[in-house]
């Protein structure tokens, strides 16, 4: 089997792996019908994020059930299924409250972007459709893997309810789907940060009300001149640096919520900066198995369709271009087709 | 009139001032029935805040309305009030929202101790009582004005529920108050962080259900323990260090939140750090109005004690004593009458 491997800075390979196969009963082996390249991929293919060896690639996946292990129960060969990108138990305390992706047993899925794919935890990390679904929902069902949960989580973060003034910070696949999750939650006004005309266009589709081009402390001034000098009720932090960061808090109204999931780098914030802006914080890695079966029914129902954030679509042997069109922002989010 | 005057670290006088008068038609006059020394006072008593001039001190404080400007139409002379550290207007975006402390027209209250006080934005920020209550109450209805409402807003900022493990970091009144506000919001557990008898035994008294004497990790590594390794529901952050403040997200689980209330001095947040703990954080300068009318209730009808955290009673003139007594950790706290 040929997979995807990191090397370095922007070398990108898809090579002979090893076949993966069942090591432990509570595995199940997958046949990705589709994966892609995550922002959070970038990371290291652009060097931020050092690597020390090469490394498998991909995190986002869904497909057909090959094989499962012994202990596998909740799903059976031949179902199509989507798994968060963390694996979990399903039956630790902190699965049990909703956080799947702190589970104490969980483990990260790092190898997707490939034909074949073991998910450890089979029966705590996989949820399995009605039924195999028609191919053009594959885009969107893939999303759920976790670019649509994370905006989703970054909503449900950012506490949105009916009516309320939301904030999305980032123009990204993520912060486009944060548009979408806090369209579906009921916000009234949604006010989109981006200054990239086709993203711009796609949040807007997605529900966005405005567009705000402003950065920074411009950025900070432009939203609280849209809300009358009080602030966002819910600001969606979907980047992870600390100018998107302090974006986000400066712009939210006292008592207000910033949900933040985009994985920081270099963000350190300030104690009485957080104290008297008197802000809600709350984020992390998306608990992406929670959402699954809402988030699949809205789907397979055809009342969202976050799989319209795939600008471009590639056959895995394709996937350095995927990667390339992605760091370059010629492509959202580049899908990959075994 | 004379009123108290911090000089300088350690340099409390009781001195002549002026004698505070009517200067907008919002303002009221109260003749204060009892104030007190706050633990943020000892922030510039002991010279880590640094202050730049003679300071007028004191912001917490009960008394009957002396007199009233000529646009104050809730409160009437004669009855017994009690107000916020911060004078709000209540009538701004953030006031109705419930953060009063983040008013548009804040004014923080400044000269409570004293036997006179000028209180701004009368409307918006005192409550009266429903009759002049007996003298035994006055301690407690004092603490509304600050330190209860502080300890309840920590456990509101921390969400706790019926049936949650709570735990206390910080032993000072705040914190005593953190554990009596938990036990009323319904915790079954609560676990205060504290190692000074006299301390750990008003924990007890208020609901605590356990003691932790140890600080840091250790403090950290002992909550894990007490919860099988999972961290608890709600963490109340009443100090204000790094060290606290740190010890708090540490302690709770992932989904859990932190509600601090302790000024912070020095603090600085990983972005990493927060991002993999999974907290919800909330905090800053509590919004004590928004609690007045329910807490005053619960001691009127003497369902709460809370004035039980005073355990030393001065004259007004002595005050540089409650200052001294609290830095030296002789007293919790120091009760100050004209």
């Amino acid at each position: 089997m040929r997979g995807t491997v990191l090397y370095g800075p922007r070398d990108v390979r898809f090579e002979e792996r090893e076949t993966p196969k069942i090591v432990k009963s509570t595995d199940a082996i997958i046949r990705v019908s589709a994966a892609c390249v995550c922002g959070s991929d970038l990371w290291p293919y652009r060097g931020i994020q050092p690597i020390t060896q090469p490394t498998p690639m991909g995190h986002e996946y869904c497909g057909i059930v090959e094989e499962v292990g012994s202990e596998v129960h909740s799903i059976r060969p031949g179902q199509f299924v989507i798994g968060s990108f963390f694996a979990s138990d399903g039956t630790c305390p902190h699965c049990h409250a909703g956080y799947q992706s702190s589970c104490q047993h969980r483990e990260f899925v790092s190898t997707a972007q490939a034909p074949l794919l073991r998910v450890p935890l089979a029966d705590g990390t996989l949820v399995a459709t009605p039924e195999v679904p028609s191919d053009d929902l594959i885009p969107s069902l893939l999303t759920l893997s976790d670019v649509m949960g994370t905006g989703w989580f970054a909503a449900v973060a950012a506490n949105v309810k009916p009516g309320a003034t939301a904030v999305v910070v980032g123009d990204g696949a993520v912060g486009l789907l944060g548009v979408l999750s806090a369209k579906q939650m009921g916000a009234e006004r949604i006010i989109a940060m981006s200054r990239h005309k086709t993203r711009q266009d796609l949040a807007l589709e997605f529900g966005a009300t405005e567009i705000v081009t402003e950065r920074g402390d411009e950025g900070v001034t432009r939203i609280k001149q849209l809300t009358d000098g009080v602030g966002a009720d819910a600001v969606l932090e979907c980047v992870g640096t600390q100018e998107s960061m302090m974006q986000a808090i400066c712009s939210v109204r006292p008592g207000g919520s910033v949900g933040y999931v985009g994985v920081p780098h270099g963000v350190s914030l300030d104690g009485p900066q957080l104290f008297y802006a008197h802000v809600h914080l709350h984020g992390g890695p998306a608990p992406v198995r929670r959402f699954l079966p809402q988030l699949i029914d809205l789907v397979w129902d055809r009342k969202i369709n976050p799989g319209k954030v795939f600008d471009l679509t590639l056959s895995l042997d394709q996937v350095a271009e995927g990667y390339r069109a992605m760091d370059e922002r010629r492509a959202i989010k580049a899908l990959l087709r075994p």
